[in-house]
């Protein structure tokens, strides 16, 4: 056996929802696996996204050898963008997640300078001491991998995020029989997904959607919305496959449906019939019971399309009479307000509207695995060391719990947290102690700005920048505004003599051009004052203080 | 037939969660029907409670015969002081009923001059042109009535909140014979409770908890925490009584839970043994295995007891590795982030929790009647009108599309929001016009505070009596408070020199004296530092501005 310790650091992601990112070190080499963000808490208005701070990664920067991604969701990439400008190193990943990844950093115009190599399941690549043997596993997301360590000291593997799904809408199967050989063979650790272990069962295949939408497919007379998460790429295939057989055009509508689609169909996992698409501008061509509509902003998301749509303020989706709007997602907690508000004005609007409701068939499937499937996998794997990973402290807690009554399956248990170090080496493993992590809040700006993008802020310089705080007064009987918004700001200095007044009255103007539903909704005229806000104070004095709007009900 | 005209007016609660009141008239006499509050929504910041706006019973004040309340939960009476500030009028409630509306004057010091009356189930009463008809029914609350309102023109039926539950704890059933018997004698208009109508099915009677609460007393080697809605009589009765067969002495913690345990005591509804109940002082004079102590705070509010015991801030209530705690509630939409991190806390305390996860048997069980339930109050009713009432806009409109379904059973269904006038006469009923209805936010001050808490203020005083913002850096990392806080006011007088040094004294005492894990939920120490500051500014200056707490993470 080989005399040399393996370290595993995870950065973010245990004990916390999303922002996933673990480090692996053995002797001068760090592999880096995943580089999630977190979407903020409603604590930290005026911040965008929240990223893992990855100082131990700087502190280490000569022995960083790469990141490794196991899919393309926001909590395992979206940190890239950020850790790419401090870190330069390879990524590797598969077709689809690089594909993903290209999107993002052609956005921030960081893509000219990345190293992307691409991962294939089933074919290993060697990164300084680790050699990486991808496997291949089904998830709400396609093109989405387990990773098979080898390290001097014994295998490792990482699941990623994955569900056991018997019937994936690409039919390319869970690798059970790679598990099964890794266990046959002996694994050191396991390292596995938490987020569903509160559910009992099995989680249903991405295939159980179909029936609901079917079914609505059949009985709906007039335009079909249809909204998912924009990488719920079995979603939007069963949409398009059902639009075409059931004589709708379909239209893409939202900047992140519109570009994951395009990938998916690039890469084959979508097959559009030629003449099946139409722009959003021609929708007015067709007759409504021609069109199927899929539109992004399933979370209730204030600027997102659908959110617009619910209050009559888009262009070309619009909501009427008889109309039919299906949610295909689940509620992320914390949520649930704005969303409901979006479904209460998408019912004004005499839509019918689907979402889920505990009703069966489903409009919406989960893609992370419940307790039975976790358990399979133990079984197949009997690992030496178990670490569950990916979930808040309670989740981990119960994954722990679970996996330590395995006794057949399963050596030893060890819940760690976001910046604890456990440590392997011939006698076994054992946490040792703590490296510096936390969350580091971006303000990413305006999304078209590309380059200038790329000044990605933490805290530190908000707090450099200041703080502007607009107050807005409302009259809820009339919906007007009562008097000139008052701005207040702190550390930010004011400029020019002109400023104050010309940001009075860009505050004036978003809510002259806002309808009275976005008025009545604080979560949209909120955001939409403060990215106006945001827009008119980069031009003015090129600095990004926090943006916080205060609306008094009068 | 009479001629003249019946009107139903809802002021509150028909296309928002909460706030329920409607008001009834027929010439010259107007009854109210509930007076409920609303919970803030995350976006009123610094705002405790939310209040209907009366102004049309202020300008119709000489016609106003009274308030008829339905049953004990906030959302019921919570505005009772605030309307009884405004509007000196009787009030009717059944003797429980009454009994938290005399605490919650008493509290505003209301009380001497409140008139309250007593309802019986079965025992009518006029008031001006109605004469009431309570009806026994059952939910989550106990001595909960529906309205039988004989007007003029024919019976209204208000079913107030309820669920058909077959076998209450409390053996007091739900009077569907009477219900019967007005769908006998033909019954104007019914309007019915839309809470639950998106679940299908039954909702399980209040018993179906027990089996759970069998298991878990059967299962604790530790101190048992139990925490519901402190209106949950059922529930604690049901606590109490196990506690009592298994040998465990019961506290109670947290005031709104003492306070309804003592009530419902007092009433007869719980039956406390001799020697059962100890002070919470008196915990540690008895082994863990020996205590089962009812506590406050399930929604995870910031200031309650069962949020400061999880991050080990509670004088008596200490949670240790092995404890077991019972959240036997819902998860009120909202308040999902706040639960989920105290039940973190609790599992970093190496705490047993039991929260609703879906399992069987249900750990909780709704008060609000599903579908099946609700079809079968309007199949013995058999309304010439139905209106739903207490619901989202959604709700209300997938309850209407139910009725209006049930050709059999209803006339006409009549969709109508907070301030429609629904006019009833002998040709029918319609909707003739609106009248102001809104949102009044109250700041209610130290609940301790008696007489002055009646200082009662909406926004309009808030905003004269301007914002403070005391804006406050910690480091993520360290928990440490990085500069001074900053003070930031608007439209607030800060009165004498040494105001400010001493409102940053203020919020830096209230920093140190919070453990580390307080101060790493922003939830917490916003709210303590809120809570803190204006009993420093009320003091000092007598005003009562807006106090935002703004936390910079860096």
């Amino acid at each position: 056996m080989a005399t040399g310790k393996l370290q595993a650091i995870p950065l973010g992601g245990l004990g916390e929802f999303g922002m996933n990112c673990m480090a692996m070190r053995w002797g001068e080499d760090i592999i880096v696996i995943d580089a999630g963000l977190m979407f903020p808490e409603a604590e930290l208005l005026g911040v965008d996204i929240v990223v893992p701070d990855i100082s131990y990664l700087l502190e280490n920067r000569h022995r960083v050898r790469g990141i490794v991604l196991t899919h393309g969701h926001e909590d395992h990439i979206g940190a890239l963008p950020w850790m790419l400008s401090e870190l330069k190193v390879p990524v590797w990943g598969t077709e689809f997640t690089l594909a993903y990844v290209e999107d993002k950093l052609d956005e921030h115009g960081l893509l000219d300078n990345a190293d992307l190599r691409e991962l294939r399941s089933n074919v290993s690549i060697k990164i300084g001491a680790f050699t990486i043997h991808p496997i291949q596993v089904t998830h709400s997301l396609v093109d989405c991998v387990a990773l098979a360590i080898h390290t001097p000291l014994g295998v490792v593997i990482h699941t990623g995020d994955f569900k056991v799904d018997p019937t994936p809408t690409d039919n390319k199967l869970f690798d059970l029989h790679t598990f099964a050989e890794y266990g046959t063979g002996g694994v050191l650790a396991l390292f596995q997904d938490s987020t569903n272990v509160e559910r009992k069962g099995y989680t249903p295949s991405e295939r159980a959607v179909r029936r609901k939408f079917d079914e609505v497919f059949a009985h709906t007379r007039r335009r079909l919305f249809i909204s998912c998460f924009s990488s719920s790429i079995h979603r939007i295939k069963l949409a398009v496959e059902l639009a075409h057989e059931h004589g709708r055009k379909v239209a893409f509508i939202g900047r992140s449906m519109t570009n994951s689609a395009e990938i998916a169909e690039d890469l084959g996992y979508i097959e559009v019939p030629e003449g099946l698409l139409i722009n959003p501008g021609e929708m007015k061509n067709f007759a409504p019971e021609k069109l199927c509509i899929l539109i992004g902003g399933t979370q209730g998301e204030p600027m997102s399309a659908l959110s617009r749509a619910a209050v009559d303020n888009h262009k070309h989706a619009k909501i009427e009479k008889g109309d039919t709007v299906v949610l295909s997602s689940r509620i992320i907690p914390g949520n649930e307000k704005t969303i409901y508000r979006m479904i209460d004005h998408l019912f004004r609007r005499e839509a019918h509207v689907i979402y889920e409701d505990g009703s069966s068939p489903p409009v919406h499937v989960s893609g992370h695995a419940s307790q039975e499937e976790l358990k399979l996998i133990i079984n197949l794997v009997k690992p030496r060391y178990f670490i569950p990973i990916h979930g808040e402290y309670r989740q981990l807690k119960l994954h722990a719990e679970m996996a330590g009554a395995m006794h057949g399956s399963v050596g030893k248990v060890m819940l760690i947290e976001s910046g604890d170090i456990l440590e392997f080496d011939d006698l076994g493993g054992r946490k040792i102690g703590r490296v510096n992590v936390g969350r580091v809040c971006i303000d990413s700006g305006n999304r078209t700005d590309v380059v200038e993008d790329l000044i990605i802020k933490d805290r530190r310089h908000l707090s450099e920048d200041g703080i502007v705080l607009p107050i807005i007064a409302i009259n809820k009987l009339s919906g007007e505004v009562e008097t000139s918004p008052e701005i207040v700001t702190r550390g930010f200095n004011v400029g020019e003599d002109g400023f104050m007044d010309g940001a009075r009255q860009i505050v004036m103007d978003t809510l002259s051009q806002s309808s009275e539903e976005e008025k009545a909704d604080y979560g949209v005229i909120k955001e939409k004052i403060r990215s106006d806000l945001k827009r008119y104070i980069s031009k003015q004095s090129q600095k990004r203080p926090l943006i916080m709007p205060v609306i008094l009900e009068i």
